[in-house]
């Protein structure tokens, strides 16, 4: 090991890192100083990677689960040679229109493996990597050759222990017996508070060994002690480890290094000067030559690697051609839209039920389909047909057994999207969406197609009572940004739910499905199958021109058809069903006139609160749940607050 | 100990709770079977509890944290003759009126400390009521007399302990040293998909002793075991306890038992009958008369006890009243509001900064206000003025270091207000509301009137990039129902938003808060500190009737004010700050008209999502921001979305 130039290398690190931070006058210098030397070995040393060819499937992947260490990943990127990124780029930190944003973005920087910052997740997601590189192995590997035999590697900070989402993950991790997992804890006592033991005195090894993981030890500050403990890590294979180094947050600086005050502040000309002076920094933005020679004699070696990866994933593609087949499927990005079950008018299936059949169909179709739920299996209707339960004894298995852990679950489920070569989905309850929020929110930041299936979608599910009565889930989850929800109002739309998800790739889809039996019911719309992928379509049209339209969603629509058989029949009554609001205000004009003809008033009806349907319908006109649920039996919560049929003909009366 | 009655006790719970489930046709028997037999030495031999006065002040709290096995706690209330809990009720499980929902529901029994059905939630609750009851004691008992001096005690089972919100929690719980928390754990190895051994392996004792518990072990089945082993927990004063019993769920059942076929469905007709048989038990509803004697003389002890502890209490009185004083102003409900500090026209301040002040002084004269942040304490800009930190060493501090666990915070702040006599606030980014949205769900399920601080409301908060940036926060909280969300203009409206944050005493309130410093503006209406109570009111008023009302909330105000300098001088604008728009949308029409007079075309302006401002303005009239943000200074980001008072000069003279 050149030792020499692993110092250069964390030295540069070091100087990109502080003078980015204070050029932008923002940004957290303590983790890139106080982890430099973990990143040299990491980078040059431990990872296998192709900065020439960053999206190289075999590679290691790396998270910074710390996201505000951010100039610690792209000092190293840089460092590393990764492919569109230059110093340019680093003096441009925390500016718009850099790669360098302020914590680290997936698609930014190849080499970025996920976004992070919001804490906890980053470790939760590389569960998830881990996991799809298991099963990816045991599917794929043979007897002669593994095409896929790599790490993942994390470097968390007490920030990312003390969540509850990394305890769930890690628990899972360890029952999983996921050994090629390793995650480096930066353990330097410091939160932007002050010391940890303000909050954090627990024994954080005994409580990953309770996981079922392997604790190592060791300093930051010792190249080969690292790569030895690494070596350790790798050579259990039956468990993840856990390496803690000892560090000190901000070393270097002569004044701030172990204190709060370097956490997230630049560190101030002064200090910055005389943390140049003490480290021997001679100037700006400074990259030590030895560090650049060293890490272009490294690429040329990272070329060789994967040069010998693909000679042997040729033959292998060779030896195995049917299995080189699903290999190209797998990594394809697309889905396969089986044969469908079919429904009859009339016949009266939950959508969560019909979901299940049509996701068997899926899931036969798509072997690459990986998920669970967070022990609901039952409940949300969710299945892999007959795939079997991913686990040590059996890693080629597709169904995961979260636990109840919804946040993890989710978390883990962008983990597995984002390794590549799999597609992900997760379920729990719709009120439960609240556990699982944040890792919702970062599938939709990172435009990650996880499917969520989210079932018991209404007060309608009756005697569980307000806990588990979601009002406000379904807005709350429409106001994220590139969301998809889709909320299917019977089994044929539910089918079609289920395929508008296989096909979409740029985005979560959330299928939102009742647990009560709906009415599988005609379409006045001969084309509705295309139309329902514009957000919306016409199930009922009077003759000639409307007077009242009724937009309903999912189990509403049925309510509404109800409502129109019971109303006035000589008013002419228009229902709509509108699977998805956000995907419908999306349209051009035309589509959405040709549905929701402009100056005819709407009624809108809804089992969730009423925030956004102001858009289409005036308060009065709105039938919703604003306030929480209760306990009983459906139809009598129905009937206390009113949402019924006969009250929507009434108002449709009105 | 009288065996024999309390194993009548048992056969009573279980028989109450398996007709009762079995009548509702829905609900969760296995938990009340299986647990049964510590139901009856916790209700009967070890809560210092008096049914006749379930509010007293020193009673031990009860929390049943897997809230399915709410017949447990139903069961027991029952057997122990809680007031305004009948027969009838029981037996209306499940059904709307009764108060026995399907889930406990705080409110609805006098011997629910708290809702619980969302798992993990409800032990990380109990961490909050064993703090208030530390530093209770630890301000109040006096050398010679203990008026604060009881348990807080848990049923928690595998999905309590699952859930990463219990992991945050207990480990402060740890760290804090509460040695008066005691948790009994029904580990009886099987969740709704199977059993545990599926998702759960980790050893779960260890991981407490890591947090720094005590963990004993016992069986479910030993009434003097339970007892002895709670002596235990007891004795051990310096480490809350974890009593792992080991159970079988459903235990009675004969061919039910042990499976997960129990956990949360009826016992169907002929396993009921069975059930009965094998168990001895004679009818529908049955009490047996030993449980019903056995409960009969515990009630008159139990008067006994707290009438001991209310001659204690009188004593105290006497001996302290400076002390009672504190103590009646703690337990009234009611807040003190004072001197708050004044502004000035012109002043640049932050919102969060200014409410910092603003708490600076409702926190010395409401020395009840407890809380603290996830480690954001200086960001955050909250403060006790100069109160201790509440540790094992300074029991009476009133500052919580929370450390990065904003789900647990939450949770505990929950228990924090529910034990009483105290105020709790919490505070952590708006952005990472997320991860603590379900325990803020409960506050306003339970309207308890916890106060969170949201600071970094925007895109504005600049370069820390779009996972830190809020979009579609401020929405999805407004759409919970019981939850005031105020987003202050400038630290006046700062200053009132505090004020009514500490008046409200029926649901949680949210305090907005900007991170970036904004001007102090002249308010057009005089009355405006009245008329800001209904959530908005005029701040700039044109000559003669408003041709466009621009509605803006938070930061906006500003940028509304500049907007209108800038913009066609001969246009009549309007600018209404809207706090709270839920609030304002609650007012009667008269004072809704005054404010935004009909007919007159409106402009609103949030630095958020556009969902519900459809209500105000047409589409083409909302300022907004759709989409994920970027990382940049924060003047650039709003330029680069176009979110800036040129823009809205340019949007009002359209």
């Amino acid at each position: 090991m050149d030792i020499k130039s692993l110092e250069k290398a964390a030295l540069s690190s070091r100087a990109l890192s502080m003078d980015a931070v204070q050029k932008a006058n923002s940004g957290h210098p303590g983790l890139p100083l106080g982890a430099a030397e973990l990143g040299a070995v990491l980078y040059g040393e431990i990872l296998k990677h192709d900065p020439s060819d960053p999206a190289w499937i075999d590679r290691d992947r790396f998270v910074l689960s710390a996201g505000h260490g951010s100039m610690f990943l792209y000092s190293y990127l840089y460092l590393s040679g990764y492919k569109g990124l230059t110093l340019e780029d680093i003096k441009n930190f925390r500016q718009i229109g850099s790669p360098c944003a302020g914590h680290p973005e997936y698609g930014m920087i190849a080499g970025i493996e996920t976004t992070t910052g919001p804490l906890g997740q980053g470790l939760a997601t590389a569960v998830g990597m881990a996991i799809a590189e298991t099963t990816l192995a045991a599917q794929f590997n043979t007897a002669k050759r593994n095409i896929i035999d790599h790490y993942t590697y994390v470097l968390a900070g007490d920030g990312c222990l003390q969540e509850g989402v990394s305890s769930e993950a890690c628990s899972l991790a360890g029952h999983l017996k996921l050994g090629k997992l390793i995650c480096y804890y930066d353990s330097n006592h410091i939160t932007i508070d002050g010391k940890t033991d303000l909050s954090f005195t627990e024994d954080v090894g005994k409580r990953y060994e309770a996981y079922g993981w392997q604790v190592l030890r060791g300093s930051m500050y010792d190249f080969e002690e690292i790569a030895r403990l690494t070596e350790e890590a790798k050579k259990e294979t039956g468990k993840p480890s856990l390496i803690i180094l000892a560090s000190i947050i901000g070393k270097g600086s002569p004044n701030k290094a172990g204190t709060n005050g370097i956490h997230g502040a630049p560190l101030g000309d002064e200090e910055l000067a005389l943390t140049k002076k003490a480290l021997g920094i001679p100037g700006d933005f400074y990259v030590a030559p030895e560090a650049e020679a060293y890490f272009k004699v490294k690429q040329e070696a990272w070329k060789k690697g994967r040069a010998f990866w693909q000679a042997e994933f040729d033959a292998w593609s060779e030896e195995n051609p049917e299995l080189r087949k699903d290999w190209d499927f797998y990594f394809s990005g697309k889905a396969a839209i089986p044969e469908m079950p079919g429904f009859n008018i009339g016949d009266k299936i939950a959508t969560r039920t019909a979901g299940s059949k049509n996701m068997e169909a899926i899931a036969r179709a798509n072997q690459n389909l990986m998920g669970g739920s967070a022990d609901l299996k039952s409940p949300n209707a969710v299945t892999l047909a007959d795939a079997k339960t991913f686990s040590a004894e059996t890693p080629e298995g597709r169904w995961i057994h979260f636990g109840i852990r919804e946040f993890g679950m989710a978390a883990i489920s962008n983990g597995i999207q984002l390794h590549g070569g799999l597609r992900a989905f997760c379920a729990t309850f719709l009120a439960f969406s609240d556990y699982l929020r944040p890792a919702l929110r970062l599938s939709a930041l990172m435009k990650q197609p996880v499917i969520y299936v989210l079932t018991h979608d209404s007060i309608l599910i009756g005697e569980d009572g307000p806990t588990h009565q979601p009002i406000e889930h379904i807005n709350a989850l429409r106001a994220i940004p590139n969301v998809t929800l889709l909320r299917p109002a019977d089994a044929e739309e539910a089918r079609e739910a289920w395929i508008m998800a296989m096909e979409k790739t740029d985005g979560p889809v959330l299928l939102i499905m009742s647990r009560q039996n709906l009415t599988v019911f005609e379409k006045a719309d001969p084309e509705w199958e295309n139309m329902i992928r514009t957000g919306a379509y016409i199930v009922k049209k009077p003759e000639g021109a409307p007077e009242v339209i009724v937009i309903a969603t999912g189990s509403e629509v049925n309510t509404a058809l109800d409502a129109v058989a019971k109303a006035n029949a000589n008013k002419k009554v228009q229902v709509v069903s509108m699977i998805s609001r956000e995907l419908f205000e999306s349209q051009p004009e035309a589509i959405r006139n040709a549905v929701v003809p402009p100056g005819v008033r709407v009624v809108t009806c809804e089992a969730g609160s009423r925030m956004g349907w102001e858009r289409w319908a005036k308060p009065e006109d709105i039938m919703s749940i604003d306030q929480f649920g209760e306990s009983g039996p459906s139809s009598k919560v129905a009937a206390h607050f009113g949402f019924t049929s006969d009250a929507l003909a009434a108002l449709i009366d009105k």
